[in-house]
C-alpha cells in the first residue's frame, strides 16, 4: 500500500492551493491529491462558459499546478476510511499522515414542484454536465434564472449576450440580497433591465411546468414564465458525507466542524473550502458564506500548518470579500453591509463617495464610481466596504479587505498617502475611499453636536 | 482689514485639500484660499494635455472645490508677513490667526549651456504657460526630452501619439531610475522602443544648439541629436521664497523644516506639500520624493489639526507610492525598491510572481501582470511593492500601500482572504500579491537552510 504524508481529497480551489502551500512549506513531504473528477474547473469562471469563454475546455484548472510540484494527482474516490488508511472506489488502498478534506458543496435545489424535469440546471463543477448544460442551452430561447445571488446575475449576463430572452426570480426583496445593501442589488437590476433581462425580485417559483421537459415556472402570484431552460442558483450546502462518514462532527447546513486552525475533532484531519464550517469575522457566529477566496486562503493556511504551527496563523473567520462584473459595470463588498450592522445592533455611520475612476473625468475609459463604507461609531474601525464603478473595483476592494483586517479607522483611512493616476484612478481630490471617510468624519461630528 | 480663521497660501493639491479638510473639521471657521495663478490645474493630469486631451482647459482644477464649501479664493500673491498680516500684491492686506503655506515646487533646470534658448520648455503648473507649449509643440518634429523620471515618460508616450519624432535622454542608467528597479524601467524603455521613442540612458546633455531657437542637443558623448523642442523634466526644487521671507527655517533643496504635524517652527504657521521638507517613511532622513499623494494625505492631516490636535495623527514619512501608464501597460510602485533597500544596508528577501490579470487568461482584455516584494528578512514585513501589468495596477498599488503602512508580513499577506473574478482579476491561486509573498517564503526557508 502506497502511503503519503499528506494526502488531500478533492480537487478545487481549496485543495489544489493547500497542496501548494505544503509542497512550500514542506518540501520533502510526499503529497497526493485524490480528486472524483477527470478535470477540475475554475469555479468562478464556470457563468463565463455561456457565451465570454468558447467552450468549457476553456476553463479547466491545469493539473500541471498540483503534478508540477512532485505531488501525485490520483483521480479516484474516497470511500471509506480505517485508522490511516483510505478506501478508494478502484478498489485501491492509500495510507496518509496528515489528511486534508476539501470536498466542496454541492447546489442547493429548492423544493419546487416539479424540479427534476428536463430542462433543469444547477451550477455543478462538473465538466460533463456543464458542456451538456452549454449545449442544451444552444436550442433554448427562453432562460429562466431562480436565485438572483451572484451566479444567477452573472449567468444571466452571459445568456442575454447569447440573444437569449432571459428573467431572473430573486425572492428575496432585490439582487444580490445576501451581500450588498439595497442600493447595489437596485444598480445592478437596473443595468440587468437595460439589457432587456426581466428580473423579479420579492417573488418566488411556486412549481414548474411542463410534463417531461420544462415548459414555464408558476411564481407565488401566479403569474406564469415560459422557460424551455431553467436554472437554479440558489446557494449551495457543504459536502459533508465523507466526513461524515468517517465519524467526523457535521452539520448538514454549516459543515464539518473545525477550529480556528481549519482542525477537526481528528488531531491529523483538517477540512477546509466550502464543506468546513465557516465562522464569521465580526460575530464568530456561523456563516453560509462560500467563496473560492476564503477556501483558498484557508488552504494555505492548513498548508503551512500540516505539521507544526510554523507561525501563530489562525483563520480569523470569514470577511465575504468579492466581486462581480455585470454588464460593463463592476460590483465588489468586503466586510458588513449596513444592513448586517443593523440586523447585529451595531452603531455605525455610514460614508459614500460618488466620482469618476479617471482624472480628469473627460478622460477615455472613465466610469462613474460609488462607494459605501461602514464604520464602528465607537472605535471608528472599517467594517464594510461596497463599491460599483469600472473595472478597477476588482483590486480596490482587496485593498478594503486588508484595511478592515488591520482594523484601521476613517481618520486612519484620510490619512493615507494614496496614489492616483489619471489613466487609472480618481483623482487624489476625489480619491473615493479618502472621501468617503471624510464623509463619515463629518456624519461624526454632527452626530457628537446633538 | 479682512481677517480669517484660515488663510493657505497656494492652491495646488495640498492647499486645496487641506482647505476641503479645514471646512470638513471646522466648519465654523472662516477660510480663505490665496493663489496667484487665474486657473489651477490638475498636477498629475498635466502631460496628458498633449495628446488625451483636447486643452489645457480640460485640465482644470475647478474653483467650485474651494469655494462651494464657503471659503473665499483670493487670486494674488503674498508678499510679505507682519506679524499676522499678509501684504498682497494687489496692496490689500489680510490677518490669519493659522496659515497654511502651500507654495508648491519649481521645475528644475539642469545647467546645461543654451538651456534658455527658445523652444526649451520645462513643466510648470501654469496654464498660459503650457497652453503657449502645447501650441508650440504643434510645429515641431524632432522633440528631445531631457529626464526619464514619469513625467518625461508619460510625455513622450503622448508626443509620440501626436506623430512626433521623440528622444529621452536620461543621465542614470535607466528609466524611472529613482522609483522603480531596473526590471522595471527596462520593461518601460523597452514599451517605449516598441512605440518608436529613441531611449537613451546614462548620458548626458552637454550643450543646447541653436541660436535663438533649439536645433539640437549634444550628449556627453559627443552625439548630436536633432531637435526642434525640449522638454526639460529633470525633478523639481520646493518653492521656499516666501517661507524664507517670513524667516521660517528653509533648506533650498529639501524644503521648508516641518515636524510631525507639519508644523514649522512658528507654532501657527503649518507648511505642506512640495513646499515641506519630506521625511522617508522608513530612515526618517530627508526624502526628495513630491507626489500629489504626499501633498495631499499632509494637507488633510493639517486640515484636521489646524486648531487642535482631535487625533494623534502625525505624518509618518513619505512612502512614496505612484502610478503611471506607458504605452498599454500600466506601472505602480509603493515603499521602498530592491535598490534602495540595498542601499540602506537592509537585510531583505525579493518575492515576484507573474500572472495574467484575468482568469481564465483567455478572456478578453487580460494583461500579463509582473509583482515584486521586498520584505525585512528579519520582521517579515512588507517593505515595498513594484509592479507592471493592465489597469488595475492603479488600485493594487494602493493596497500595497495599506500593506506596508500597518507592517504586514509574508504570512500575513498569504493567509489574506482575497476577492477575485474572472472578468477582473487574476485567479485566486495565481493572485499575485498572495504568489509573491510565498515565493518570499520559500526564499527564507532556503536561505535559513544554509
Amino acid at each position: 500500500m502506497q502511503k503519503y504524508d499528506v494526502i488531500i481529497i478533492g480537487g478545487g480551489a481549496a485543495g489544489v492551493t493547500c497542496a501548494l502551500s505544503a509542497h512550500t512549506i514542506y518540501p520533502d513531504k510526499t503529497i497526493a491529491l485524490i480528486r472524483k473528477e477527470k478535470v477540475a474547473l475554475i469555479p468562478c469562471g464556470i457563468p463565463y462558459i455561456i457565451h465570454s469563454l468558447n467552450s468549457v475546455e476553456e476553463n479547466i484548472l491545469p493539473d500541471e499546478l498540483v503534478t508540477k510540484t512532485g505531488a501525485d494527482l490520483i483521480i479516484d474516490e474516497v470511500i471509506e476510511k480505517e485508522g490511516k488508511t483510505l478506501k478508494l472506489k478502484s478498489g485501491k488502498e492509500v495510507g496518509y499522515d496528515k489528511l486534508v478534506i476539501a470536498t466542496g458543496s454541492v447546489p442547493l435545489l429548492p423544493p419546487i414542484q416539479g424540479i427534476t424535469k428536463e430542462g433543469i440546471f444547477s451550477v455543478k463543477k462538473d465538466y460533463e454536465y456543464l458542456s451538456h448544460m452549454r449545449k442544451y442551452a444552444e436550442k433554448c430561447q427562453d432562460i429562466v434564472i431562480i436565485g438572483g445571488g451572484y451566479i444567477g446575475v452573472e449567468m444571466a449576463d452571459e445568456f442575454i449576450k447569447n440573444g437569449k430572452k432571459v428573467t431572473i426570480i430573486e425572492m428575496l426583496d432585490r439582487l444580490l440580497p445576501t451581500t450588498m445593501d439595497r442600493e447595489f442589488g437596485n444598480k445592478a437590476q437596473e443595468i440587468l433591465e437595460s439589457q432587456g433581462i426581466e428580473v423579479i425580485v420579492g417573488h418566488r417559483v411556486n412549481a414548474i411546468q411542463g410534463d417531461k421537459k420544462v415548459t414555464g415556472v408558476v411564481l407565488d402570484n401566479e403569474k406564469e414564465i415560459k422557460a424551455d431552460m431553467v436554472l437554479v442558483s440558489a446557494g449551495a450546502r457543504p459536502n459533508v458525507t465523507l466526513a461524515s462518514g468517517f465519524g467526523l462532527a457535521v452539520h448538514p447546513r454549516n459543515g464539518i466542524w473545525v477550529n480556528e486552525y481549519l482542525r477537526t475533532f481528528d488531531k491529523d484531519i483538517f477540512a477546509i473550502g466550502d464543506c468546513a464550517a465557516k465562522y464569521d469575522f465580526f460575530t464568530g457566529n456561523f456563516s453560509n458564506i462560500m467563496l473560492a477566496s476564503t477556501a483558498m486562503a484557508e488552504g494555505r493556511l492548513v498548508g503551512s500548518n500540516l505539521f507544526e504551527i510554523k507561525v501563530m496563523r489562525k483563520f480569523i473567520g470569514v470577511l465575504g470579500s468579492f466581486s462581480t462584473k455585470i454588464g460593463n459595470t463592476a460590483f465588489g463588498t468586503s466586510g458588513l453591509t449596513e444592513e448586517k450592522a443593523k440586523e447585529m445592533n451595531m452603531d455605525y455611520i455610514v460614508g459614500t463617495a460618488t466620482t469618476t475612476d479617471r482624472h480628469p473625468g473627460k478622460l477615455p475609459g472613465a466610469s462613474k464610481l460609488f462607494l459605501k463604507l461602514t464604520f464602528s461609531r465607537y472605535s471608528h474601525t472599517l467594517l464594510g466596504a461596497q463599491i460599483y464603478g469600472g473595472d478597477s473595483v476588482g483590486e480596490m476592494v482587496n485593498m478594503f479587505s486588508v484595511m478592515i483586517l488591520n482594523k484601521m479607522t476613517d481618520m486612519d483611512i484620510d490619512n493615507l498617502q494614496i496614489g492616483t493616476h489619471p489613466l487609472l484612478s480618481a483623482s487624489p481630490i476625489a480619491y473615493p475611499a479618502i472621501n468617503a471617510s471624510v464623509d463619515a468624519i463629518k456624519k461624526w461630528y454632527e452626530y457628537r453636536k446633538k
